[in-house]
């Protein structure tokens, strides 16, 4: 078993990474006899995962409860918070309760912000079963719901008390929700670390492939990074952090004009991803070259390289000035300077992201 | 203007205490020309405060947004809470709005969550209108909504960015609810400060005719106690802040069983308060003479003395049972020890405590 820790004075907690660990009761700890828990699942995951998992847990003698949430994005709500919390109090679950996310980012996010505001705060462990969620959303602390008025825009910074993650789980995961992923994946790469990046140029294959050991591999490399930032920047105070925002304010974009779920989270970070690199390099801090070696190793991973013929360039524009991380004023850009490192830039002209965006589209 | 200063490293803040200090736009510090705000108050406050807190600040050169909510305890709840999100959403409040709190503890409780949760935390300041939220609510940054199943159930420790008192409020506060007020007021005394206690008794008379000499010192003298609980116990977790729950786990059973709103706060606390200290005698660690004088002081107050009628001494036990407080496992209890002195005990007899029940009823 792989342990990484995610280091934030009284607030640390361990990632463990290994496959079974689901059946593995030394992976719950510190939950021990006579505790109790609350599983947080939903509908496609329960069938798959929660019995075991159950049993597990019941074997060290945690008294388990469970609700199980119907699978989407749309329920990441305030409305089916609101279960969760009544599930809670049904069964009278008091401030020494654990919340155990078992899901992707939808039901880690939303588990998350439900710990982070029941009694005020009650303890809970992230068991992430997608890819995005392994190596981005299960480590750091972001928890938050969306609002029909725009996503994630009610929240909380609430750091789990460990990460349990069974590389078991992705062997069930859609393919096409697995290739979205790697987008996250690879945005460490792009943004943290060169060695990485090339790291995935080799072994890409591998990953499609779902090997047990890249995989393993992969994973720990991310949440090695993840972890660090986390701990350097925990609120994304200093601009550490922000730089795993890499290519979403032109992805965001995409996400929402096409619809949620029409364009899957990763899908849509690709694009922005080349976009973005495609902006640093009209700025001239970015190399050719480099923009075509993220292009390939984005298409050798499956992923869109062509930004949705639907939308115009300029309808990129009214979206990412709607972003949440734009509703301080000023539109900031996380470009990467060179493979393995980027910056936060503002005041870049319209017409160089119209540029850039348009430098994406199939017929170019 | 008396300043006090409530001392949590980068958190600390300041609570002004003055007559007119909604007029006063230096009281609104740091919020300065340029900046956005939410004023959120009810129905009830609108007609009295809004328009002349909203021109103080626009003198200041802030933009100010209002959102009016319907009055009363059932409407701090996640529904209404959504309704503040949107509000900020339609607005295009960013990550540095402040959400102003202009009402009791009710509004303060409702927006101080709402600022936690927006965007994952924006600033806010308390402008408490009530007698209880001046001295109580409005400071310490426990902020939440009730649940259906329970109050105060989903929240956040949260804290304000500065609490501002204006005292003239008090005056358009109906009696009732000054004199609940008084119950918490007179809650430090018992736990914490003997002097203030005996300050109590003498100015009592003063207080209720709403003296403003009287309620200045009153209300800093509360602040003073709370800002230092505060200081050394943010979150509950070292057994000082408990104290301030004294008399609440019995006061809870009477407001819940009798119906919200049906005994107000603070006379469900006033008997409650009486309850705890008569437990006290009854364990032999609390004169007979202080159970007395604390019975005189209330019923100076006009606060009740007497028990609802309607409630048998057994019901209590269920209801304490529930509390949030227990929710933990066991039943712990603030009991005092002298006047202006308290301490957590646990492991006391339903007999005892069905007993001093008992004894605060109309007929014993
Ligand atoms: N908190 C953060 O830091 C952070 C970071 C990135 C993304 N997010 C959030 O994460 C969410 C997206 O997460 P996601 O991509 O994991 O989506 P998801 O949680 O919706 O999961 C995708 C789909 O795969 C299914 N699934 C999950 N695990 C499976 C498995 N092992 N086998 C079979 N099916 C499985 C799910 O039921 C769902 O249908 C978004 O809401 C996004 O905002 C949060
Ligand atoms: N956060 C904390 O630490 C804390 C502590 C104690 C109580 N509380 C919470 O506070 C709430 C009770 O607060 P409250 O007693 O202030 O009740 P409240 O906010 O409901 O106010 C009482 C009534 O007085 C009206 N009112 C308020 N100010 C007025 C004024 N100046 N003139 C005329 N009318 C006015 C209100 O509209 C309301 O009808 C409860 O929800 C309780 O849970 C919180
Ligand atoms: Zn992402
Ligand atoms: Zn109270």
């Amino acid at each position: 078993m792989v342990k990484i820790t995610v280091t934030l004075g009284k607030r640390s907690y361990p990632i463990a990474i290994a496959s079974g660990l689901f059946g593995d009761p030394t992976a719950f700890v510190p939950l021990k006899t006579g505790d109790q828990a609350m599983l947080v699942t939903n509908q496609t995951l329960a069938p798959l995962y929660l019995d075991s998992l159950r049993v597990t847990l019941e074997l060290s003698g945690v008294k388990v409860d469970q609700i199980i949430l119907p699978d989407g994005e749309q329920y990441k709500s305030l409305v089916v918070l609101e279960q969760v919390f009544s599930a809670l109090l049904e069964k009278s679950h008091g401030r020494d309760t654990t919340l155990i996310a078992l899901g992707g980012g939808v039901i880690g996010d939303l588990t998350g912000f439900a710990a982070a505001c029941y009694l005020r705060g009650v303890r809970f462990i992230q068991a992430p079963t997608t890819l995005l969620a392994q190596v981005d959303s299960s480590v750091g602390g972001k928890t938050a719901v969306n609002h029909p008025l725009g996503k994630n825009m009610i929240g909380a910074f609430y750091q789990p008390i460990s990460v349990v993650i069974d590389l078991n789980c992705l062997q069930t995961l859609p393919m096409r929700e697995f290739i979205s992923g790697l987008a996250e994946v690879i945005k460490y790469g792009i943004t943290l670390d060169f060695r990485f990046f090339v790291w995935l140029e080799n072994n890409i294959d591998a990953l499609l492939a779902r090997d047990v050991t890249a995989l393993s591999c992969c994973i720990r490399w991310c949440c090695e990074l993840k972890a660090d930032v986390v701990s350097t920047d925990e609120r994304e105070e200093n601009g550490r952090r922000a730089l795993l925002n890499f290519g979403h304010t032109y992805g965001h974009a995409i996400e929402v004009k096409m619809g949620y779920g029409v364009w899957l989270h990763g899908e849509a970070i690709a694009v922005g991803m080349l976009m973005a690199a495609e902006t640093a390099r009209l700025l001239g801090c970015f190399a050719e070259a480099d923009v075509e070696r993220i292009r390939k190793l984005l298409s050798s991973a499956r992923l869109p390289i062509h930004r949705p013929a639907e939308m115009t360039a300029g309808s990129y524009l009214t979206y990412m000035k709607r972003d949440k991380k734009v509703l301080v004023g000023e539109r900031r850009l996380i470009l990467p300077t060179a493979i393995g490192r980027a910056e936060i830039r503002s005041r870049i002209s319209n017409d160089i992201v119209l540029t850039a965006i348009r430098a994406c589209s199939k017929s170019s």
